[in-house]
């Protein structure tokens, strides 16, 4: 494969169009500064960019509206195609509606109903085909071919990346001067057009791209100035668990791109729950990558001015309370502990005393059983209590061990 | 009581100079205009003012510091004293901080941990006294006296109603010549804050307070033009919880507010899964209670631009979990049903494929016992199942009850 220059794939003039375009058909999505994060990653600021709060839940319709602006008005009666179970398919599907342009969304047997239903609200024909993701691209591809309709990829495309593009010139105009800017990466398009405007723009910011462990194609990519092919992932950030970036991807980060970092799946439940927490702000786990590398420490930013890309939202609110939970969970704010007692009735009521005395909340109880080995005069219970950190969690754990009748035998890391 | 005039309470200027003082200091907080939330009301257009992104995470410290920075310095030198287990308690602490004045905040024993290290992380200092707010207040008042402290009200306080209602003027900015403005109530300070500066922009502008059945004091308050005593609460929203407004906050309210209406628990649930979901923002239940108003139809905004404060943030990130997933329930989105089964480790395979192929999702799974009168050969499953409405759930429990050996016994409402 010979790797087109990145000029080839994308300018800035063209992001400066798709800017244009742009301006009266997206949300101009809210840039939250905020101390908390500046003060847990050594930052002298950060700028949290919550394009969650996009239109369609992510920065999705950023590039599909502008490439599909673009089809001749022959492509546009034809019909646009594409496939996507995720945040591409209500891109397309509301840029669709938006330009009068008839759309078609293939998805896999296995996405649920509530994102099928969604597609289809914003006037999308939705059809089911294909046991996994890369099935259903082909049948688009069939379809496209046998029906006419326009493919309109997921990222690998220069007016898709142009228009995603865009947020990086919103971001410059809310937060200025930024000396670096985190952006998650999955195929790669969002972070294109974000560095194409900031480099173009200045070429010191330094803008470094944010992967899970389980998908991380792009620091390979870099580092041996070739695309890096994964065999398989595994996150929980399913917005990026790309296998690879691809050519006009690929073009514009090995030379508008300096660092790939990595998080790992427990880093974007911490973030997950510090965004929810302090920044109020619902996010998906691939939209909360670049906040997770500022809290892990993925990427030093002490003393910088820092913007991180909250790219998306789209996630079933029950998983992500699961998720915060997790996170909860890793800050030592949330423990499970299981402690065994005698005549456990008459306990509980000391015990949660206890509990509350100290200014913990029970969150969780639970009679289980005992395990082979355990005295048949105890009885185990479980419980879940929040409290406001480690040291706090610790005492109450101490403080309930000492009560008379209860032992704490077992308990998460805290 | 006599009541005041509301010009003797609180002045458009005093509300305009709070702005002005406020200017850099408070975030500015986005106002996120939601299609969504239109279309489930009747709106012609929804703007959610979403002050739950403001620091400290509601709208308290507007009030807080257009009070404090107006103490003489002999009163900033003595130190401010309030009583607060909530959001009044951070804005005093941090308007204290940015002031470099030292401040007493007295909680009830009740208070949990994590509260309290939170606004001693603004540098105040904490005194846990009181077995419930009453007597927290009662004592502050009393060290108020001996030591010199300054008292700084939650609501009943010109300054602070002033402060407040400089978001009126935010608002106006962000969502010009709105039809509708919805507004939570507890004590009355932001209302009367917000209605001072929109009344005297537009005396068009409708100012609607909400409150939750618990907490109903507003709607007899105005229609007895008296201040209604509620002899105790009984809410999930307790930044709302008051018993009645006081003479400052009712001498302005009666002028200058045109309504007040009721939600229930219920509907602050169904608000705050919707706003997590669809406007990707955790707000606690107080603050959700205007966009319970405009989902629950408490309200008739039918064609009109409607505005709705978000007024705060600060929820136990378990508990908006739990209040989310019940509002999911209520919304015919996620169903608890009890299914009782033959031989029942043989039959969790069709029974769990049943599920996904419909485009359904598992998300809970308990073994549980029968009860008297139930036959010994079958097992009782209770299953959390998660679908995209009322008619795909049921649906999907129709199917299940058609597998052999597989009974749905009982669910909650769908």
């Amino acid at each position: 494969m010979t790797v087109p220059a990145a000029s080839d794939v994308v300018t800035v003039a063209e992001v400066e169009d798709a800017r244009d375009r742009l301006g009266n058909v997206v949300h101009r999505t809210p840039l939250d500064t905020s101390t908390t994060f500046a003060e847990l990653s050594s930052a002298s600021g950060v700028g949290l960019k919550l394009e969650n709060m996009q239109r369609t839940g992510s920065f999705k319709i950023r590039g599909a509206y502008n490439a599909m602006s673009q089809l001749s008005n022959d492509a546009r009666a034809r019909g646009v195609i594409t496939s996507s179970a995720g945040n591409h398919a209500q891109g397309v599907a509301l840029a669709g509606q938006l330009l009068d342009i008839d759309t078609t969304i293939v998805v896999p047997e296995i996405t649920p109903a509530v994102k099928i239903e969604a597609t289809r609200d914003y006037g999308a024909d939705v059809v089911v085909e294909g046991d996994i993701y890369e099935r259903s691209a082909e049948y688009a591809l069939e379809l496209a071919r046998e029906e006419g309709y326009e493919f309109v990829h997921p990222f690998n495309d220069g007016a898709v990346i142009a228009g995603q593009g865009s947020l990086g010139f919103e971001l410059l105009e809310q937060y200025p001067d930024p000396d670096t800017v985190l952006v998650a990466v999955g195929g790669g398009g969002l972070i294109s057009g974000i560095a194409t405007a900031l480099k173009d723009h200045d070429p010191d910011i330094r803008v470094v791209g944010v992967q899970p462990d389980g998908a991380a194609h792009g620091k390979p990519s870099l580092e041996n100035d070739e695309i890096h092919r994964l065999t398989g992932v595994d996150t929980i950030a399913d917005g990026i668990a790309d296998t690879r970036l691809l050519e006009k991807t690929f073009a514009v980060v090995r030379e508008r791109v300096d660092d790939v970092v990595t998080v790992s799946d427990q880093d974007l439940s911490v973030a997950t729950a510090l965004l929810a927490e302090r920044a109020k702000t619902v996010a998906e786990p691939a939209g909360v990558a670049p906040v997770a590398a500022l809290v892990s420490g993925a990427v030093d930013v002490q003393g910088e001015r820092v913007a991180a890309v909250v790219s998306g939202g789209n996630v079933d609110l029950t998983d992500h309370g699961e998720l915060a939970r997790l996170g909860l969970k890793r800050l030592g704010r949330y423990v499970e502990a299981t402690v065994l007692v005698d005549d456990w009735p008459t306990v509980l009521g000391s015990l949660t005393r206890t509990i509350e005395d100290r200014g913990a909340e029970l969150d969780a109880f639970e009679r289980t059983r005992l395990t082979a080995g355990d005295d048949p005069n105890r009885t185990p219970l479980s419980l879940g209590i929040e409290g406001s950190g480690p040291d706090h969690l610790a005492s109450v754990l101490d403080e309930l061990d000492e009560l008379g009748n209860v032992d704490v035998v077992d308990h998460g890391e805290i």
